[in-house]
Protein backbone atom coordinates (compact mmCIF):
# COMPACT_ATOMS: atom_id res chain seq x y z
CA UNK A 1 0.00 0.00 0.00
CA UNK A 2 1.59 3.29 -1.09
CA UNK A 3 2.37 5.67 1.76
CA UNK A 4 0.21 8.40 0.23
CA UNK A 5 -2.91 6.25 0.51
CA UNK A 6 -4.53 6.73 3.87
CA UNK A 7 -5.96 3.78 5.78
CA UNK A 8 -9.65 3.17 5.12
CA UNK A 9 -10.94 4.58 8.40
CA UNK A 10 -8.71 7.65 8.53
CA UNK A 11 -10.23 10.56 10.42
CA UNK A 12 -9.32 13.21 7.82
CA UNK A 13 -12.20 14.29 5.56
CA UNK A 14 -12.70 11.96 2.65
CA UNK A 15 -12.74 14.00 -0.51
CA UNK A 16 -12.48 12.73 -4.07
CA UNK A 17 -12.03 14.82 -7.17
CA UNK A 18 -13.06 13.94 -10.72
CA UNK A 19 -11.51 15.91 -13.53
CA UNK A 20 -12.38 15.54 -17.21
CA UNK A 21 -9.18 16.07 -19.18
CA UNK A 22 -9.76 18.02 -22.39
CA UNK A 23 -7.57 18.15 -25.45
CA UNK A 24 -7.11 14.50 -26.31
CA UNK A 25 -6.72 14.37 -30.11
CA UNK A 26 -8.63 12.00 -32.39
CA UNK A 27 -6.83 8.68 -31.84
CA UNK A 28 -5.58 6.60 -34.78
CA UNK A 29 -4.44 2.99 -35.07
CA UNK A 30 -0.93 2.61 -33.70
CA UNK A 31 -1.02 5.74 -31.55
CA UNK A 32 0.83 5.65 -28.24
CA UNK A 33 -2.12 6.52 -25.99
CA UNK A 34 -0.06 6.80 -22.78
CA UNK A 35 1.95 9.57 -24.46
CA UNK A 36 -1.25 11.26 -25.71
CA UNK A 37 -2.69 11.14 -22.17
CA UNK A 38 0.42 12.72 -20.66
CA UNK A 39 0.39 15.39 -23.38
CA UNK A 40 -3.24 16.18 -22.58
CA UNK A 41 -2.50 16.45 -18.84
CA UNK A 42 0.46 18.76 -19.34
CA UNK A 43 -1.34 22.01 -20.40
CA UNK A 44 -3.68 21.56 -17.42
CA UNK A 45 -0.51 21.49 -15.25
CA UNK A 46 -1.55 18.16 -13.78
CA UNK A 47 1.18 15.90 -12.48
CA UNK A 48 0.02 12.38 -11.78
CA UNK A 49 0.63 11.06 -8.27
CA UNK A 50 0.50 7.52 -6.95
CA UNK A 51 -3.06 6.57 -6.08
CA UNK A 52 -4.57 8.56 -8.96
CA UNK A 53 -6.89 6.62 -11.23
CA UNK A 54 -7.09 7.34 -14.96
CA UNK A 55 -10.35 6.25 -16.56
CA UNK A 56 -10.42 6.14 -20.33
CA UNK A 57 -13.25 5.43 -22.74
CA UNK A 58 -13.02 2.07 -24.48
CA UNK A 59 -13.30 3.67 -27.90
CA UNK A 60 -9.91 5.38 -27.53
CA UNK A 61 -8.12 2.11 -26.76
CA UNK A 62 -9.94 0.19 -29.49
CA UNK A 63 -8.99 2.76 -32.09
CA UNK A 64 -5.35 2.86 -31.01
CA UNK A 65 -5.28 -0.94 -31.25
CA UNK A 66 -6.71 -0.85 -34.77
CA UNK A 67 -9.92 -2.72 -33.95
CA UNK A 68 -11.87 -1.09 -36.78
CA UNK A 69 -13.53 -3.54 -39.17
CA UNK A 70 -15.17 -2.42 -42.45
CA UNK A 71 -18.49 -4.24 -42.68
CA UNK A 72 -17.85 -4.79 -46.39
CA UNK A 73 -15.03 -7.17 -45.40
CA UNK A 74 -17.35 -9.46 -43.40
CA UNK A 75 -19.09 -12.51 -44.88
CA UNK A 76 -22.02 -13.52 -42.66
CA UNK A 77 -22.54 -17.23 -42.00
CA UNK A 78 -25.91 -19.02 -41.79
CA UNK A 79 -26.34 -18.45 -38.01
CA UNK A 80 -25.64 -14.73 -38.45
CA UNK A 81 -28.19 -14.50 -41.27
CA UNK A 82 -30.80 -16.24 -39.14
CA UNK A 83 -30.19 -13.97 -36.11
CA UNK A 84 -30.16 -10.93 -38.39
CA UNK A 85 -33.68 -11.81 -39.50
CA UNK A 86 -34.82 -12.26 -35.88
CA UNK A 87 -33.25 -9.06 -34.61
CA UNK A 88 -33.48 -6.81 -37.66
CA UNK A 89 -29.73 -6.13 -37.46
CA UNK A 90 -27.20 -6.08 -40.31
CA UNK A 91 -26.10 -9.72 -40.88
CA UNK A 92 -22.45 -8.64 -41.19
CA UNK A 93 -22.65 -6.90 -37.80
CA UNK A 94 -24.29 -10.02 -36.34
CA UNK A 95 -21.46 -12.13 -37.75
CA UNK A 96 -18.91 -9.95 -35.92
CA UNK A 97 -20.99 -10.13 -32.72
CA UNK A 98 -20.99 -13.94 -32.95
CA UNK A 99 -17.22 -14.04 -33.54
CA UNK A 100 -16.71 -11.93 -30.40
CA UNK A 101 -19.05 -14.06 -28.26
CA UNK A 102 -19.20 -17.36 -26.42
CA UNK A 103 -22.92 -17.71 -26.01
CA UNK A 104 -26.19 -15.97 -26.86
CA UNK A 105 -28.10 -14.70 -23.83
CA UNK A 106 -31.27 -13.12 -25.32
CA UNK A 107 -32.64 -12.45 -28.79
CA UNK A 108 -35.55 -10.18 -29.66
CA UNK A 109 -36.46 -7.55 -32.25
CA UNK A 110 -33.63 -5.01 -32.03
CA UNK A 111 -31.97 -6.97 -29.20
CA UNK A 112 -28.97 -9.29 -29.29
CA UNK A 113 -27.44 -9.85 -25.86
CA UNK A 114 -24.44 -12.14 -25.72
CA UNK A 115 -21.82 -13.42 -23.39
CA UNK A 116 -18.67 -11.79 -24.72
CA UNK A 117 -15.56 -13.96 -25.15
CA UNK A 118 -14.02 -11.81 -22.38
CA UNK A 119 -16.65 -13.08 -19.92
CA UNK A 120 -19.20 -10.31 -19.48
CA UNK A 121 -22.71 -10.15 -20.88
CA UNK A 122 -23.68 -7.17 -23.01
CA UNK A 123 -25.68 -6.03 -26.00
CA UNK A 124 -24.01 -6.53 -29.39
CA UNK A 125 -20.75 -7.77 -27.82
CA UNK A 126 -19.89 -4.15 -27.16
CA UNK A 127 -19.44 -3.50 -30.87
CA UNK A 128 -19.94 0.13 -31.69
CA UNK A 129 -20.60 1.91 -34.89
CA UNK A 130 -17.37 3.76 -35.05
CA UNK A 131 -16.91 7.37 -35.95
CA UNK A 132 -14.18 6.32 -38.34
CA UNK A 133 -16.79 5.46 -40.94
CA UNK A 134 -16.00 6.29 -44.55
CA UNK A 135 -19.54 6.64 -45.86
CA UNK A 136 -22.54 4.42 -46.20
CA UNK A 137 -20.97 1.99 -48.64
CA UNK A 138 -18.08 1.10 -46.38
CA UNK A 139 -19.35 1.43 -42.86
CA UNK A 140 -16.75 0.63 -40.24
CA UNK A 141 -17.45 -0.78 -36.80
CA UNK A 142 -15.21 -0.83 -33.77
CA UNK A 143 -14.61 -4.01 -31.76
CA UNK A 144 -13.61 -3.94 -28.09
CA UNK A 145 -9.86 -4.21 -27.42
CA UNK A 146 -8.46 -7.73 -27.84
CA UNK A 147 -7.59 -7.97 -24.12
CA UNK A 148 -8.59 -4.80 -22.22
CA UNK A 149 -7.02 -5.93 -18.91
CA UNK A 150 -3.71 -6.29 -20.73
CA UNK A 151 -4.22 -2.91 -22.44
CA UNK A 152 -4.84 -1.29 -19.03
CA UNK A 153 -1.73 -2.93 -17.59
CA UNK A 154 0.44 -1.73 -20.50
CA UNK A 155 -0.87 1.81 -19.99
CA UNK A 156 -0.22 1.62 -16.26
CA UNK A 157 3.38 0.46 -16.75
CA UNK A 158 4.16 3.05 -19.40
CA UNK A 159 2.76 5.84 -17.21
CA UNK A 160 4.76 4.59 -14.23
CA UNK A 161 7.92 4.42 -16.29
CA UNK A 162 7.38 7.93 -17.69
CA UNK A 163 6.21 9.70 -14.52
CA UNK A 164 7.18 7.52 -11.55
CA UNK A 165 3.54 7.60 -10.40
CA UNK A 166 1.79 4.35 -9.53
CA UNK A 167 -1.64 5.07 -11.00
CA UNK A 168 -4.63 2.84 -11.50
CA UNK A 169 -6.04 2.52 -15.02
CA UNK A 170 -9.63 1.75 -16.00
CA UNK A 171 -10.97 1.14 -19.49
CA UNK A 172 -14.62 2.15 -19.39
CA UNK A 173 -17.56 1.04 -21.52
CA UNK A 174 -21.26 1.77 -21.15
CA UNK A 175 -23.58 -1.17 -20.62
CA UNK A 176 -27.32 -1.54 -20.40
CA UNK A 177 -28.79 -3.50 -17.50
CA UNK A 178 -31.38 -6.30 -17.57
CA UNK A 179 -33.67 -4.77 -14.95
CA UNK A 180 -32.93 -1.07 -15.02
CA UNK A 181 -33.23 1.44 -17.83
CA UNK A 182 -30.32 3.48 -19.07
CA UNK A 183 -26.67 2.66 -19.51
CA UNK A 184 -24.00 3.03 -16.84
CA UNK A 185 -20.23 3.04 -17.10
CA UNK A 186 -18.52 -0.26 -16.24
CA UNK A 187 -14.89 -1.34 -16.30
CA UNK A 188 -13.82 -3.72 -19.06
CA UNK A 189 -10.10 -3.27 -18.32
CA UNK A 190 -8.46 -2.70 -14.94
CA UNK A 191 -4.86 -2.39 -13.81
CA UNK A 192 -3.25 -1.23 -10.60
CA UNK A 193 -6.36 -1.00 -8.43
CA UNK A 194 -8.85 -3.20 -6.67
CA UNK A 195 -11.69 -4.25 -9.02
CA UNK A 196 -13.83 -6.41 -6.72
CA UNK A 197 -13.53 -5.67 -3.01
CA UNK A 198 -13.94 -8.88 -1.08
CA UNK A 199 -15.30 -8.13 2.38
CA UNK A 200 -16.30 -11.68 3.25
CA UNK A 201 -15.77 -12.34 6.91
CA UNK A 202 -16.08 -8.69 7.96
CA UNK A 203 -18.76 -7.99 10.55
CA UNK A 204 -20.54 -4.78 11.45
CA UNK A 205 -20.43 -3.31 14.94
CA UNK A 206 -23.38 -5.43 16.01
CA UNK A 207 -21.59 -8.60 15.03
CA UNK A 208 -23.61 -9.20 11.87
CA UNK A 209 -21.80 -10.49 8.83
CA UNK A 210 -21.98 -7.75 6.18
CA UNK A 211 -24.89 -8.10 3.77
CA UNK A 212 -22.88 -6.99 0.76
CA UNK A 213 -19.69 -8.96 0.89
CA UNK A 214 -18.31 -8.05 -2.51
CA UNK A 215 -18.28 -4.53 -3.85
CA UNK A 216 -17.60 -3.79 -7.53
CA UNK A 217 -15.31 -0.84 -6.84
CA UNK A 218 -13.93 -0.64 -10.39
CA UNK A 219 -17.48 -0.43 -11.77
CA UNK A 220 -18.43 2.29 -9.29
CA UNK A 221 -15.38 4.32 -10.34
CA UNK A 222 -16.21 3.66 -14.01
CA UNK A 223 -19.75 4.93 -13.44
CA UNK A 224 -18.40 8.06 -11.78
CA UNK A 225 -16.00 8.68 -14.67
CA UNK A 226 -18.65 7.89 -17.25
CA UNK A 227 -20.81 10.70 -15.81
CA UNK A 228 -18.17 13.12 -17.02
CA UNK A 229 -17.26 11.48 -20.31
CA UNK A 230 -20.41 11.68 -22.35
CA UNK A 231 -21.83 15.08 -21.70
CA UNK A 232 -20.14 17.45 -24.09
CA UNK A 233 -21.06 17.12 -27.75
CA UNK A 234 -17.75 15.39 -28.44
CA UNK A 235 -17.31 13.86 -25.03
CA UNK A 236 -14.14 13.84 -22.97
CA UNK A 237 -12.79 10.31 -23.03
CA UNK A 238 -10.22 10.77 -20.27
CA UNK A 239 -11.08 11.36 -16.61
CA UNK A 240 -8.69 11.66 -13.68
CA UNK A 241 -9.99 10.45 -10.31
CA UNK A 242 -7.95 11.71 -7.39
CA UNK A 243 -8.22 11.02 -3.66
CA UNK A 244 -9.81 7.56 -3.63
CA UNK A 245 -8.95 5.34 -0.71
CA UNK A 246 -8.94 1.87 -2.14
CA UNK A 247 -8.10 -1.51 -0.66
CA UNK A 248 -4.51 -2.35 -1.55
CA UNK A 249 -5.14 -5.54 -3.56
CA UNK A 250 -4.85 -4.81 -7.29
CA UNK A 251 -7.24 -6.65 -9.57
CA UNK A 252 -8.44 -6.98 -13.14
CA UNK A 253 -11.81 -6.46 -14.82
CA UNK A 254 -12.11 -10.22 -15.24
CA UNK A 255 -12.67 -10.36 -11.45
CA UNK A 256 -16.04 -8.71 -12.09
CA UNK A 257 -17.52 -11.27 -14.47
CA UNK A 258 -19.87 -13.96 -13.23
CA UNK A 259 -18.92 -17.42 -14.36
CA UNK A 260 -21.58 -19.35 -16.28
CA UNK A 261 -22.22 -21.34 -13.09
CA UNK A 262 -23.10 -18.17 -11.17
CA UNK A 263 -25.33 -16.78 -13.92
CA UNK A 264 -28.86 -17.21 -12.58
CA UNK A 265 -30.43 -15.88 -15.76
CA UNK A 266 -28.76 -18.23 -18.21
CA UNK A 267 -31.28 -19.44 -20.80
CA UNK B 1 -31.94 25.50 -15.27
CA UNK B 2 -30.26 27.37 -12.39
CA UNK B 3 -27.88 30.09 -13.48
CA UNK B 4 -24.95 28.46 -11.66
CA UNK B 5 -25.18 25.34 -13.82
CA UNK B 6 -23.06 25.74 -16.90
CA UNK B 7 -24.28 24.51 -20.27
CA UNK B 8 -23.23 20.96 -21.07
CA UNK B 9 -20.49 21.82 -23.54
CA UNK B 10 -18.99 24.71 -21.57
CA UNK B 11 -15.32 25.29 -22.29
CA UNK B 12 -14.30 25.65 -18.63
CA UNK B 13 -12.68 22.54 -17.08
CA UNK B 14 -15.21 20.03 -15.89
CA UNK B 15 -14.40 19.19 -12.29
CA UNK B 16 -16.63 17.36 -9.81
CA UNK B 17 -16.02 16.98 -6.12
CA UNK B 18 -17.29 14.20 -3.87
CA UNK B 19 -17.22 14.80 -0.15
CA UNK B 20 -18.19 12.26 2.50
CA UNK B 21 -19.85 14.17 5.34
CA UNK B 22 -18.88 12.81 8.76
CA UNK B 23 -20.72 13.26 12.02
CA UNK B 24 -24.23 12.09 11.18
CA UNK B 25 -25.62 10.62 14.42
CA UNK B 26 -27.32 7.23 14.65
CA UNK B 27 -30.78 7.93 13.20
CA UNK B 28 -33.97 6.94 15.05
CA UNK B 29 -37.59 6.60 13.95
CA UNK B 30 -39.19 10.04 13.65
CA UNK B 31 -35.92 11.95 13.28
CA UNK B 32 -35.91 14.98 11.00
CA UNK B 33 -33.12 13.86 8.67
CA UNK B 34 -32.96 17.13 6.71
CA UNK B 35 -32.11 18.91 9.97
CA UNK B 36 -29.54 16.21 10.87
CA UNK B 37 -27.91 16.62 7.44
CA UNK B 38 -27.65 20.38 7.81
CA UNK B 39 -26.22 19.96 11.31
CA UNK B 40 -23.59 17.54 9.94
CA UNK B 41 -22.64 19.98 7.15
CA UNK B 42 -22.28 22.92 9.51
CA UNK B 43 -19.03 21.98 11.38
CA UNK B 44 -17.42 21.26 8.00
CA UNK B 45 -18.37 24.86 7.05
CA UNK B 46 -20.19 23.64 3.99
CA UNK B 47 -23.01 25.79 2.64
CA UNK B 48 -25.15 24.04 0.10
CA UNK B 49 -25.52 25.73 -3.27
CA UNK B 50 -28.01 25.14 -6.05
CA UNK B 51 -26.83 22.28 -8.25
CA UNK B 52 -25.30 20.33 -5.37
CA UNK B 53 -26.45 16.74 -5.04
CA UNK B 54 -26.85 15.08 -1.64
CA UNK B 55 -26.64 11.30 -1.76
CA UNK B 56 -27.81 9.47 1.35
CA UNK B 57 -27.73 5.78 2.19
CA UNK B 58 -31.14 4.11 2.16
CA UNK B 59 -30.68 2.81 5.69
CA UNK B 60 -30.78 6.33 7.15
CA UNK B 61 -34.12 7.13 5.53
CA UNK B 62 -35.64 3.75 6.38
CA UNK B 63 -34.72 4.15 10.04
CA UNK B 64 -36.08 7.71 10.24
CA UNK B 65 -39.31 6.43 8.70
CA UNK B 66 -39.59 3.65 11.27
CA UNK B 67 -39.34 0.79 8.78
CA UNK B 68 -37.90 -1.63 11.36
CA UNK B 69 -39.83 -4.88 11.75
CA UNK B 70 -39.08 -7.40 14.52
CA UNK B 71 -39.05 -10.83 12.90
CA UNK B 72 -40.89 -12.19 15.95
CA UNK B 73 -43.94 -10.17 14.84
CA UNK B 74 -44.11 -11.88 11.44
CA UNK B 75 -46.24 -14.98 10.77
CA UNK B 76 -45.02 -16.70 7.59
CA UNK B 77 -47.65 -18.01 5.17
CA UNK B 78 -47.46 -21.28 3.18
CA UNK B 79 -45.68 -19.70 0.15
CA UNK B 80 -43.07 -18.13 2.44
CA UNK B 81 -42.47 -21.47 4.17
CA UNK B 82 -42.03 -23.21 0.82
CA UNK B 83 -39.59 -20.59 -0.48
CA UNK B 84 -37.75 -20.64 2.86
CA UNK B 85 -37.09 -24.35 2.35
CA UNK B 86 -35.88 -23.78 -1.23
CA UNK B 87 -33.61 -20.86 -0.36
CA UNK B 88 -32.53 -21.75 3.18
CA UNK B 89 -33.71 -18.33 4.41
CA UNK B 90 -35.70 -17.53 7.55
CA UNK B 91 -39.41 -18.03 6.68
CA UNK B 92 -40.35 -14.81 8.49
CA UNK B 93 -37.83 -12.87 6.38
CA UNK B 94 -39.20 -14.54 3.25
CA UNK B 95 -42.73 -13.53 4.29
CA UNK B 96 -41.61 -9.88 4.48
CA UNK B 97 -39.83 -10.18 1.12
CA UNK B 98 -43.05 -11.48 -0.44
CA UNK B 99 -45.11 -8.66 1.09
CA UNK B 100 -42.69 -6.13 -0.42
CA UNK B 101 -42.71 -7.77 -3.86
CA UNK B 102 -44.84 -8.06 -6.98
CA UNK B 103 -43.21 -11.06 -8.57
CA UNK B 104 -40.45 -13.61 -8.01
CA UNK B 105 -37.61 -13.40 -10.50
CA UNK B 106 -35.24 -16.21 -9.44
CA UNK B 107 -35.02 -18.74 -6.62
CA UNK B 108 -32.01 -20.85 -5.70
CA UNK B 109 -30.15 -21.95 -2.58
CA UNK B 110 -29.34 -18.71 -0.76
CA UNK B 111 -30.93 -16.65 -3.56
CA UNK B 112 -34.31 -14.92 -3.68
CA UNK B 113 -34.50 -12.25 -6.37
CA UNK B 114 -37.80 -10.44 -6.67
CA UNK B 115 -39.43 -7.59 -8.46
CA UNK B 116 -39.99 -5.08 -5.67
CA UNK B 117 -43.39 -3.39 -5.43
CA UNK B 118 -41.55 -0.15 -6.29
CA UNK B 119 -40.62 -1.60 -9.71
CA UNK B 120 -36.98 -2.62 -9.54
CA UNK B 121 -35.57 -6.13 -9.31
CA UNK B 122 -33.26 -6.98 -6.43
CA UNK B 123 -32.22 -9.65 -3.98
CA UNK B 124 -34.44 -9.99 -0.89
CA UNK B 125 -36.59 -6.95 -1.81
CA UNK B 126 -33.76 -4.81 -0.45
CA UNK B 127 -34.54 -5.92 3.10
CA UNK B 128 -31.53 -5.56 5.31
CA UNK B 129 -30.70 -7.00 8.65
CA UNK B 130 -30.76 -3.84 10.58
CA UNK B 131 -28.28 -2.73 13.15
CA UNK B 132 -31.16 -1.92 15.44
CA UNK B 133 -31.37 -5.57 16.48
CA UNK B 134 -32.11 -6.33 20.10
CA UNK B 135 -30.50 -9.73 20.30
CA UNK B 136 -31.00 -13.10 18.70
CA UNK B 137 -34.49 -13.69 20.06
CA UNK B 138 -35.93 -10.53 18.61
CA UNK B 139 -34.02 -9.84 15.45
CA UNK B 140 -35.16 -6.72 13.64
CA UNK B 141 -34.98 -6.15 9.90
CA UNK B 142 -35.21 -2.92 7.98
CA UNK B 143 -37.54 -2.51 5.00
CA UNK B 144 -36.89 0.04 2.25
CA UNK B 145 -38.71 3.38 2.64
CA UNK B 146 -42.41 3.23 1.77
CA UNK B 147 -41.96 5.60 -1.20
CA UNK B 148 -38.30 6.64 -1.63
CA UNK B 149 -39.02 9.11 -4.45
CA UNK B 150 -41.43 10.91 -2.13
CA UNK B 151 -38.89 10.77 0.71
CA UNK B 152 -36.26 12.33 -1.57
CA UNK B 153 -38.70 15.05 -2.64
CA UNK B 154 -39.57 15.89 0.98
CA UNK B 155 -35.88 16.16 1.81
CA UNK B 156 -35.26 18.36 -1.22
CA UNK B 157 -38.08 20.75 -0.30
CA UNK B 158 -37.08 20.99 3.36
CA UNK B 159 -33.47 21.72 2.40
CA UNK B 160 -34.59 24.36 -0.11
CA UNK B 161 -36.84 25.98 2.49
CA UNK B 162 -34.08 25.98 5.12
CA UNK B 163 -31.14 27.03 2.95
CA UNK B 164 -32.54 28.53 -0.26
CA UNK B 165 -30.39 26.06 -2.25
CA UNK B 166 -31.99 23.99 -4.97
CA UNK B 167 -30.18 20.71 -4.42
CA UNK B 168 -30.73 17.29 -5.91
CA UNK B 169 -31.34 14.40 -3.51
CA UNK B 170 -30.55 10.73 -4.10
CA UNK B 171 -31.43 7.82 -1.84
CA UNK B 172 -28.83 5.16 -2.53
CA UNK B 173 -28.96 1.39 -2.11
CA UNK B 174 -26.47 -1.28 -3.16
CA UNK B 175 -27.64 -3.88 -5.65
CA UNK B 176 -26.08 -6.99 -7.08
CA UNK B 177 -26.16 -7.49 -10.84
CA UNK B 178 -27.26 -10.55 -12.84
CA UNK B 179 -24.13 -10.78 -14.97
CA UNK B 180 -21.44 -9.01 -12.99
CA UNK B 181 -20.04 -9.75 -9.58
CA UNK B 182 -20.11 -7.29 -6.73
CA UNK B 183 -22.66 -4.72 -5.68
CA UNK B 184 -22.85 -1.15 -6.97
CA UNK B 185 -24.73 1.85 -5.65
CA UNK B 186 -28.03 2.62 -7.41
CA UNK B 187 -30.69 5.25 -6.80
CA UNK B 188 -33.98 4.12 -5.29
CA UNK B 189 -35.16 7.67 -4.61
CA UNK B 190 -34.49 10.78 -6.70
CA UNK B 191 -35.63 14.38 -6.46
CA UNK B 192 -34.50 17.56 -8.14
CA UNK B 193 -32.20 16.07 -10.75
CA UNK B 194 -32.31 14.11 -13.97
CA UNK B 195 -32.50 10.36 -13.32
CA UNK B 196 -32.59 8.96 -16.85
CA UNK B 197 -31.05 11.15 -19.53
CA UNK B 198 -32.95 10.67 -22.74
CA UNK B 199 -30.67 11.39 -25.69
CA UNK B 200 -32.87 9.85 -28.36
CA UNK B 201 -32.61 11.79 -31.57
CA UNK B 202 -29.14 13.16 -30.86
CA UNK B 203 -26.51 12.35 -33.47
CA UNK B 204 -22.74 12.31 -33.26
CA UNK B 205 -20.56 14.47 -35.46
CA UNK B 206 -20.61 11.83 -38.21
CA UNK B 207 -24.38 11.87 -38.33
CA UNK B 208 -24.83 8.55 -36.53
CA UNK B 209 -27.63 8.25 -34.05
CA UNK B 210 -26.03 7.74 -30.62
CA UNK B 211 -25.62 4.12 -29.61
CA UNK B 212 -26.56 4.73 -25.99
CA UNK B 213 -29.67 6.81 -26.11
CA UNK B 214 -30.58 6.67 -22.44
CA UNK B 215 -28.07 7.19 -19.68
CA UNK B 216 -28.85 6.29 -16.06
CA UNK B 217 -27.31 9.45 -14.60
CA UNK B 218 -28.84 9.00 -11.14
CA UNK B 219 -27.37 5.50 -10.93
CA UNK B 220 -23.95 6.73 -12.03
CA UNK B 221 -24.04 9.40 -9.32
CA UNK B 222 -25.24 6.81 -6.79
CA UNK B 223 -22.33 4.54 -7.71
CA UNK B 224 -19.89 7.42 -7.24
CA UNK B 225 -21.37 8.27 -3.84
CA UNK B 226 -21.51 4.63 -2.83
CA UNK B 227 -17.74 4.39 -3.37
CA UNK B 228 -17.35 6.78 -0.46
CA UNK B 229 -20.11 5.48 1.80
CA UNK B 230 -19.03 2.00 2.66
CA UNK B 231 -15.34 2.22 3.27
CA UNK B 232 -14.89 3.26 6.88
CA UNK B 233 -15.78 0.69 9.53
CA UNK B 234 -18.98 2.60 10.29
CA UNK B 235 -19.48 4.02 6.85
CA UNK B 236 -20.43 7.60 6.01
CA UNK B 237 -24.02 7.57 4.83
CA UNK B 238 -24.05 11.13 3.48
CA UNK B 239 -22.08 12.30 0.44
CA UNK B 240 -22.13 15.71 -1.18
CA UNK B 241 -21.53 15.81 -4.95
CA UNK B 242 -20.62 19.26 -6.22
CA UNK B 243 -19.96 20.54 -9.73
CA UNK B 244 -22.05 18.15 -11.82
CA UNK B 245 -23.45 19.50 -15.06
CA UNK B 246 -26.74 17.74 -15.46
CA UNK B 247 -29.52 18.06 -18.00
CA UNK B 248 -32.19 20.35 -16.59
CA UNK B 249 -35.12 17.89 -16.58
CA UNK B 250 -35.74 16.64 -13.04
CA UNK B 251 -36.78 13.02 -12.67
CA UNK B 252 -37.52 10.27 -10.18
CA UNK B 253 -35.96 6.87 -9.51
CA UNK B 254 -39.05 5.23 -10.98
CA UNK B 255 -37.81 6.48 -14.38
CA UNK B 256 -35.01 3.92 -14.07
CA UNK B 257 -37.11 0.77 -13.68
CA UNK B 258 -37.85 -1.45 -16.63
CA UNK B 259 -41.50 -2.28 -17.02
CA UNK B 260 -42.36 -5.99 -17.07
CA UNK B 261 -42.79 -5.67 -20.84
CA UNK B 262 -39.19 -4.51 -21.25
CA UNK B 263 -37.75 -7.19 -18.95
CA UNK B 264 -36.05 -9.61 -21.32
CA UNK B 265 -35.14 -11.98 -18.51
CA UNK B 266 -38.59 -12.47 -17.06
CA UNK B 267 -39.13 -16.13 -16.16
Amino acid sequence: MPADRAPLAAPRPYRVELLAIPGLPEVRAGDDVARLFLQALSPASISLVSGDVLAVAQKVISKAEGRMVPLSSVEPGPRARELALQTGKDPRLVELILRESDEISRVARGVLIVRHRLGFTSANAGIDRSNVCQGEDDETVLLLPEDPDASAERLRRTIRDETGADVGVLIVDSHGRPFRLGTVGVSIGVAGLCALWDRRGEVDRHGYVLRHTEVALADEIAAAASLMMGQAAEGTPLVLVRGLRLPPQPGVAANLYRSKELDLYRP
